[in-house]
């Protein structure tokens, strides 16, 4: 099992095709409609942002997922706009976009739809349609393919986000293949951002379900940059079933896969964390000693989206005080006698009071690419794992002057 | 009824004497220790922060307002360290501030004890005991001396904070001095930051803790400047009764100082907010259509603290689509058709769609110092209002280089 961010010379899975355009539909000159097409009808697992402002495209790809049962043939993004906030007309367009798709695949099946970008700005159709035709026209199964998708789906990311996963079962190989953007409003909320997983397993719709819940759970819900959530958040996972291998309830084959989805997953989201608007670093937060997963990744939360804890990082300062100070908030049972902070390998806080700091090594710490902060709350067995990234003043830059 | 920032030629609450010191607790040449002595023991109530890393002077001075019943002379306040996140060196500092005081003022009653500044640092007691020394020998009952207290208490604030109100009741005045401080780490919990509110009202413990927390709910219980609460948060009010003007329940007279208690808050919120961490603006979203205040509040907060909205507020950017994503994510059960949402006087998004945007009418909107946001929810009768401030580069620089 293995992932990269640079799939080239990996396999993909079998029985997709990725395809993207240049549609124009915030500014020339760029890619912005990508589609994933299956060569046949796919068993499909995804989750949607929980925002009352869910998303026209949301809203459509829910209605088309219910309807379905969970088999799909595709799935078509555009970024530049999110179609967001945008009322009947937005749900006439993401309705069509999805129509136009599955058009272009002479499919049975429907097609999921996501758009990303501006909230509250109407799609341009015309360019849309023509962007979507020549999507499907030159899609290819190939790594290069994969990759524009990867870059067709860019708002604010610098890099595109891929992984990659191969497991060997029953003599055959699977593969996994993700896909992810994202750099701001990103806080979990059952899924975040969009991203979208291939893979060629043979895996029945609920079970794909259950899966992808539980490693999205440990991933991208995992993952905030500025605690804000979006309107169009979509995780979906495709499986095509093309490799041959059958997965199926309480099997050790079925454990592997689940481990390399979370891989994939894992992957994605320290790659988004890595790319948050204006970051420098990686932040990796880990938290022992919860009461629960969903506990520890509380915590870990509160003090991965603290803007007084991601500016101490980002001026290498060991400033732990608002370590603890963000967890005290995330739960104000927490016992400060049970509890220490580590930052790297140094033990700053102890048994609820400070030790002594040794300056040098913490500067040397924090001037690392990969910052990592350990916090023991001595209330259980339970850990978590979540990443950030440091913030900066690019962020106000680029957040200032995003829409104009 | 008024308040003002500059009450030089405003009448203080009779009673009480202000007095500041420089102890170098962080560095030299800044007034760093206030305290508050009244002529006599006073009624008093107190609002604490609710982080479970409160700070060792939160400790202690709930130790001795519970075991005083309500009774205390006077406030010893520190800045430059927090004493939070010091174990029991830092309690037994905390009580020794407190005794100092009450040994200054040869008073029967104790002290409340404050501190602000960096996190899980001790206090340097040397100094400290000579600076309460001095800081009581020279207080004074002038509104320089409360305006030099507003000051001392100051961290990464710009100016003071300070407001002023007066009632005419019974035939006679009645009189209310509000300080606060804080610029950062600030998001409501209970108390938010440090604020100290002095009257000459006599007004019982139990009523004035009734009036104070109602009041507090509605002032700095809505503002946010960055969704860090501090291990810190304070807010005393001390009551000295030299108004010879008794305040019972259920009379006018009570209604009258309350909404001039509310007043001096209100003011003070605004001052921090307007002074918020590298603020160029004062945001104040007004939520409408709300289940209850509650709910109306969490709305309201969820927009202020929202960084992608304080960000477009100093880009000037008219991107309300980030407001409504900041509502759709405090309360999913919003419905789109039923909300609006106003820039100012323009009407940019109602019945779930947007409307054509006037850019040179938002950029004038946008260009003045205080931007206020209507946000209807249509989902009941209640109102809240929130302050908050935009969020700009000088934030980072302030907070990525605090400590060192």
């Amino acid at each position: 099992m293995f992932h990269d961010i640079s799939p080239a010379e990996k396999a993909l899975p079998q029985g997709f095709r990725w395809g993207t355009a240049e549609a124009a539909i915030k500014r020339a000159g760029r890619l912005d409609v990508g589609i994933i097409v299956a060569d046949n009808d796919c068993n499909c697992a995804a989750v949607f942002t929980q925002n009352a402002f869910s998303a026209a495209p949301v809203e459509v790809s829910r209605e088309i997922l219910q309807a379905s049962g969970g088999r799909v043939r595709g799935v078509v993004v555009n970024s530049g706009c999110a179609n967001a906030a945008t009322g009947s007309e937005g749900l006439a367009n993401a309705r069509e976009m999805a129509q136009l798709a599955a058009g272009s695949a002479n499919a049975e099946a429907g097609f999921l739809v996501c758009s990303t970008g501006t909230i509250g700005v109407q799609l341009p159709m015309e360019r849309v349609r023509k962007g979507i035709a020549d999507a499907a026209a030159q899609a290819g199964a190939t790594p290069d393919a994969a990759m524009g998708f990867a870059r067709a789906i860019m708002t604010t990311d610098t890099v595109p986000k891929i992984a990659h996963a191969e497991v060997s079962l029953f003599g055959r190989k699977v593969r996994l293949v993700g896909c992810a953007k994202g750099a701001g409003m990103i806080h979990p909320q059952m899924a975040t951002l969009l991203a979208f997983v291939t893979t060629d397993a043979a895996i029945a719709p609920d079970l794909l379900d259950h899966l992808f819940r539980r490693c999205i759970d440990k991933s991208l819900n995992c993952l905030t940059v500025d605690g804000d959530t979006s309107t169009n958040d979509t995780a979906i996972i495709l499986a095509s079933g093309k490799s041959g291998v059958e997965l199926r309830t309480d099997t050790p084959e079925l454990a592997s896969f689940e481990s390399a989805l979370l891989d994939v997953l894992q992957s994605l989201a320290k790659q988004l964390a890595r790319d948050g608007e204006g970051a420098t670093k990686l932040v990796e937060i880990s938290i022992t000693g919860g009461r629960s997963f969903e506990h520890a990744r509380k915590v870990g939360l509160a003090i991965g989206v603290s803007p007084l804890v991601k500016t101490a990082i980002y001026g290498r300062d060991a400033n732990w005080g608002r370590i603890v100070c963000a967890a005290g908030n995330a739960d104000p049972s927490i016992e400060p006698a049970r509890v220490s902070v580590r930052l790297g390998e140094l033990l700053l806080f102890d048994a609820g009071a400070p030790l002594p700091l040794d300056e040098e090594a913490a500067l040397e710490v924090l001037s690392r690419e990969l910052v990592r902060i350990e916090v023991g709350l001595g209330a259980g067995d339970a850990t978590a794992t979540v990443w950030t990234c440091d913030l900066t003043e690019k962020y106000i830059e680029i957040n200032g002057a995003y829409r104009t």
